[in-house]
């Protein structure tokens, strides 16, 4: 049993870097900037620089450390390489292989979404359990599917890409992804804006909505308040989400449903209107899966990659 | 290694099963009646007398079987108890440690569903793949979920209940379930029948489906002989199924869709009208998986079952 192990987050603008002992604490945390420019050549041996630098700088001996885990923000294969990563410039990266050759350390790497999942099982919303779901509600709609404790990655790397999967027919406006009708385009951060300026246009009916900006927060404060609108809104968005996760449930049939990213700060009231519809249409076996907020915020990528080389 | 292994599919009429080698060749298969009377008592010591009549009359070598591999008609939890299965009239089995009891010989039980997805991918139409989601078109819909070579259980032993989730809001028809709008409602045997009479009863166009008994059967090769509204039938089968697997490929995004039950039988047809709406609802990395039809027919329970003692 070794004492230490890093957890690495490569997002678009920063790395978000981890040490933390086996049990799970994380021991520091810092950031370095990722340098994109030139196809992003410089990421991995920056990120190395880090490591070696933090091992230097506390005289850790390297045999008391497990490895490095790395989220990615794109599918990861099989042997650890990256496919794509529009947002770091990337195509095809070795970066199990390179990374391990620029620290003499193990590497395991996965996509950004799916580590995230792994740390809220470890160490956040869903600790305790084995079979998880985690959807991340941010600008897009993320996920995660735990299964016996391991990541489903799927074949193409698209395991859990629950934002993309159809929930509406009748859609006529295309999701970034090009297809139109997928969930990430009612439950998202910007999905929630988009429905609430279509029911602002298309009723008279009066709300707080109607002055100032119209955010999920808002949105969702107004919900808190009371305001009709928003509570239809709501209603919408939870119907769309809980019946997307009732169907989930009859592929899977996790333990948990974790809710996390930006739009789950609205907290418990969230997760009554997903609860409302996901009860209404899961198959009766999985109606008593347990729903619970994210707990580890930003601090859910470094803690799945951990997690992600402690195996 | 050893030489020999047994495959058992218990179902509500016959038990089936087989002896098999280690490589998957079905040495022999026999079937013997389901004794339900007196909540199943007698199921499992008849399943017994079975194998150990067939080891005494071959002569085997106990050191030479692997074990008994068992299929079921309901939920098994990880510890290999049945936690009911109404068509055996049983409540809850511990099968796996009754059976070892009495045959002296490792048992390994799982979800008849599940454990023909597992044979399909061992010995049929999912041969040579690891990430296999299974379809089969009965009278009600099943469905078997492979992540990297095993079955997804599930908290509950619904991994893969496919048939149960929900495609259709705007159904006041209740499916068997309880709950409205399920997809067996739709793609079953019985449910493309009951789609079809819908469309007789809603317009007055021709079609050879006018005349004689509908089934599924008739249904598709009313398809094949050019019938329009057989083809408008098929088409909405096909959205159905189509958008559903779609979603699923969104989860757990398999190599290949294999599709199987007595609906299956209509041959190549059906899965053009399925991949038809796949492609188009899709998330663009799942779009190239292979759809195949099941190839092992009746035989898929008893070669799972034995796949699932071997590992």
């Amino acid at each position: 049993m070794k004492e230490y192990c890093f957890g690495i987050d490569i997002g678009g603008t920063t790395v978000k870097c981890g040490l933390f002992n086996v049990k799970g604490d994380i021991l520091e945390k810092w950031e370095i900037p990722t340098r994109t420019e030139n196809n992003g050549i410089n990421i991995l041996p920056d990120v190395a620089d880090a490591i070696n630098g933090k091992i230097q700088e506390r005289d850790l001996d390297r045999n008391e450390i497990s490895g490095i885990g790395v989220g990615i923000p794109g599918p990861v294969d099989e042997n650890g390489a990256v496919l794509c990563a529009v947002n770091l410039h990337w195509g095809y990266v070795q970066l199990e292989d390179q990374l391990q050759r620029l620290t003499g350390l193990p590497v395991k790497a996965g996509n950004d979404a799916n580590v995230a999942a792994l740390g809220e099982m470890w160490k956040g919303g869903g600790a305790g359990y084995h079979n998880v779901v985690m959807v991340t509600l941010g600008t897009g709609v993320g996920g995660g599917i735990i299964v016996n404790g391991k990541i489903v990655t799927g074949t193409h790397g698209a395991g859990g890409e629950i934002g993309h999967i159809h929930v509406e027919h009748s859609e006529t406006e295309h999701c970034n992804c090009g297809n139109c009708g997928c969930l990430e385009q009612y439950t998202s951060a910007t999905g929630v804006v988009r429905m609430a300026k279509q029911f602002l246009a298309e009723t008279d009916t009066p709300s707080v909505l109607r002055e100032g900006k119209v955010t999920a927060k808002t949105i969702f404060d107004a919900v808190k308040a009371g305001d009709g609108l928003a509570q239809q809104i709501a209603e919408k968005f939870g119907k769309y989400l809980g019946t997307a996760l009732a169907v989930i449930a009859g592929v899977v049939d996790p333990e948990v449903f974790v809710i996390g990213g930006g739009v789950s700060k609205a907290g418990q009231v969230l997760l009554d209107y997903i609860q409302k519809y996901y009860k209404e249409y899961a198959f009766s076996a999985c109606k008593d899966a347990v729903f619970a907020l994210a707990e580890l915020g930003n601090d859910a990528g470094i803690c799945g990659a951990a997690k992600l080389v402690l195996g």
